[in-house]
C-alpha cells in the first residue's frame, strides 16, 4: 500500500502514529511517500481549513476524540498551518529515499503534537534528525539539492496521477482512500479488494 | 441525540438508511432534525465539492464502498446537486413536526439513491408523499406555510448555535459530531462521554 502524507497535515498524525502496527497486523507492506499536498490544494483552490474556524474547532476536537480512541496521547492543539517553507518536506522526502522515511515523519510529528515544536521553522528539524543520530547539516544540505527537489515533484506528481487532494492518502492499485479514519479500510482492501468493480478512472 | 441532516446531502444518504437500527441498538432515543445546510456553507463559503471534480469521484466511490460495508444496496451515483428548490426540506421539517419525519426521510433518500429520483423535482417528493399514503397536495400546502417556512429558520439557527457546517451532524449535548463515519462515534458518546473535557465553546 502507498501512504501518500504531507509532514504539515494535521490529521496525518493519527496515521502516522497508527499505520506501521495496523499494517503489519495484515501482512501488508507499506511505502511512505511524502508529498506536497498544498501545492495540489492550491492547485484545485481546496481551501479545506482557511476561513472556517468552525471548521478548525471542530478540527481539533475530532483529532482529540481519535487520538483517545486509539490510545494516542493528545497535548492539545499545536500550531498549524506548519512547514510554511517546506523544509519539513524536503527532509521527510530525503530520508524516505535513504531508507529513513517512517523513523524521520514519526519524529518530526511526535515534536509538533506532543511537544509543540512545529516543523519546518526555529532548527526543529535539524534537533529532530540529530536525536536520530544523524548529521543535520549534512542531511539539510542534501535535501536542498536538484535531486532531491526533483523528488519532490515527481511524488507529487505521482500524487495528482491517482487523483489525491488531500493528506493523509492511501492508494491500492487505483483505489484511492482519503483520511486516517480510511486507514484500515485500505489496508483491509490491499489484503482483498471489497467491491468487484473498478476504481473509476479520472 | 440530535440528527440534523438535509434531505439534498449525499453522505446523509447512509446515516439516514442506518441511524434508526444503530440507535435501537444502543438504546439512544434520536431526534431528527432537518436544516438548510446549503444556507450555512454559503454563508461560510464551504464549497466542499463545487468545482473539485476529483473529489467528487472520490466521494461517490467512498460511498460506493461505505454502504458495502454496511449491507446498503447501491445503484450507482444518483443526480447531484438535488432539491435547489428546498421543496424535499420543505416537507421534511413539515413531516418532523408532525411526527413522521423519519418516514420521510427514509423514503425521500431511497427515492433518489435506489430509484434516482432526484428530490425535490418533477413531482418526485409528491410521489413520496403519496406512496406513504398521505395526501400530498394538503401536506405540500402546509409545506409552504409561513409557520413551516419559520420552523426551517429556527431550525437552521439551532444548527448554527451549535457551530454545524456540514450533514449529516450529530449532536449530544454540546459535543458535535460531524459524517456518517462518525455516527457510532456519537451514538457511544450519547451513552457516555468518552473524554473528560467538555467542547470548546464557539
Amino acid at each position: 500500500m502507498e501512504f501518500f502524507f504531507f509532514p504539515g497535515s494535521t490529521y496525518t498524525w493519527l496515521s502516522v502514529m497508527r499505520i506501521e502496527a495496523l499494517a503489519a497486523l495484515r501482512g501488508v507492506p507499506v511505502r511512505w511517500r511524502p508529498f506536497n499536498v498544498r501545492a495540489i490544494m492550491q492547485e484545485m483552490d481546496n481551501r479545506f481549513l482557511q476561513g472556517k474556524p468552525l471548521k478548525y474547532r471542530y478540527m481539533w476536537r475530532d483529532i482529540e476524540r481519535r487520538a483517545a480512541l486509539h490510545g494516542l496521547d493528545w497535548n492539545g492543539p499545536p500550531e498549524h498551518p506548519v512547514d510554511r517553507n517546506l523544509e519539513a518536506l524536503r527532509v521527510a522526502t530525503l530520508a524516505a529515499a535513504e531508507g529513513w522515511g517512517p523513523e524521520f515523519a514519526r519524529a518530526s510529528f511526535e515534536d509538533w503534537f506532543t511537544h509543540h515544536r512545529s516543523p519546518g521553522v526555529g532548527g526543529h528539524t535539524a534537533q529532530v534528525i540529530g536525536r536520530l543520530g544523524r548529521d543535520a547539516s549534512a542531511i539539510l544540505a542534501r535535501a536542498e539539492a536538484p535531486e532531491n527537489l526533483a523528488r519532490i515533484e515527481a511524488e507529487t506528481d505521482a500524487a495528482r496521477q491517482v487523483g489525491i487532494f488531500g493528506s493523509p492518502s492511501f492508494v491500492v492499485g487505483e483505489e484511492l482512500f482519503w483520511g486516517d479514519d480510511r486507514l484500515e479500510a485500505a489496508l483491509d482492501w490491499a489484503r482483498r479488494p471489497t467491491l468487484p468493480t473498478p476504481m473509476p478512472p479520472i
